[in-house]
């Protein structure tokens, strides 16, 4: 059965390829799950969405007779679903789902203050004066992910929902300099974005998007 | 089989009785499940324990022959085990596991920053000019919570991990004035940690933390 994903017909060029449905795009091409998107304007979403979605966010998902929301708990829905995306073996399953929870609670949240500071809030006051701090927060939570993924090819001993999670979370800081900085991230990183269905899902997120309209 | 947890002995006076752990202590007491302490100062952390939790923070968890870190996935590891924390029926599941990451990463991330505002970065002028933004666009999430809420005593049908999750969360926001302004909030966060298994972790967590020494 076809999995229902909500997105977005329309997104500022920044949020362009970073829009959420993309990782859980991504979590259904590497199982060859096919799905199909409902696209809304963001800048006219139907007040009945905010029944599905409470933040009038995406990704929403239907799968069969059951819908969810937040793309942390639809990646882990489709790893259930398939041990490509989580391991069966008990405590690799653990060590993705903790690490799962990490790419969200752990580095996230500063990225998307990174966010703040440099795309909705460029030019303001606080946010010139908040920058450095952050930064190096944010480099202070990178040198420990360095250091727990040197060596290793993937969070959880093989490929799974928290490399979709942690490297999507990561493509966020790729304009800051944080991972050029930190060669074992980039590499992490480009290893990850280098999968077929990374590239897939990407494609097909961007082939979404209305062309700009021209000004008048 | 007793669970393991890890703790801080001591903590800022204004971390008392909001470290991460008390949400694994609360879950446990909710269903009898009997746990153990290991406490560590959270000024001077053995440096193995960076191989256990990456971040260095607590809780980390050992449940037999499984570990697992972050909080968030600690919780849905308890719930598998026990449905009066997590509902065995299909979609209300999916419902409190989409709440649950609607916790750790729609609300908590803005309520973490405000902390940084109102606490770490306290008196720094860019901490001054972000808080009217910031509590702006929190005062916008609440809204969109207390409408999911408005009706309803808890996120997923029954009480689960995603109340444990959300109500730890709003705790944050409690100084702030946030919750006093919307009753439905309010009443949500007064229902959850009225249960006596909220008081019975709280308390315990309380009990765990040194004395402060006496200045000389």
């Amino acid at each position: 059965m076809t999995v229902e994903i909500t997105g977005f017909d329309w997104v500022p060029d920044f949020a362009k390829g970073f829009v959420r449905d993309l990782r859980v795009r991504w979590a259904c091409e590497e199982i060859g799950l096919p799905y199909a998107m409902r696209l809304m304007d963001p800048r006219n979403r139907p007040h009945a969405y905010f029944d599905e979605q409470p933040w009038g966010q995406v990704p929403a998902v239907v799968d069969g007779d059951i819908h969810m929301f937040e793309s942390g708990a639809i990646l882990l829905h489709l790893g259930e679903r398939d041990a490509r995306l989580l391991p069966a073996d008990r405590q690799a399953r653990a060590d993705a789902i903790s690490w799962l929870f990490a790419a969200y609670n752990s580095v996230e949240p500063m990225l998307l203050e990174l966010g703040n500071v440099e795309i909705f809030s460029a030019g303001e006051q606080w946010a010139e004066l908040r920058k450095p701090s952050l930064l190096a927060a944010i480099g202070q939570k990178l040198d420990r992910l360095a250091t727990a993924i040197d060596g290793r090819d993937w969070l959880a001993g093989q490929f799974s929902i928290a490399d979709i999670a942690m490297t999507t979370v990561l493509r966020q800081a790729e304009g800051s300099g944080l991972l050029a900085e930190r060669p074992v991230l980039l590499a992490y990183l480009e290893r990850a974005i280098a999968r077929p269905a990374f590239r897939a899902a990407l494609s097909a997120q961007l082939a979404d998007f209305k062309p700009e309209p021209v000004a008048a």
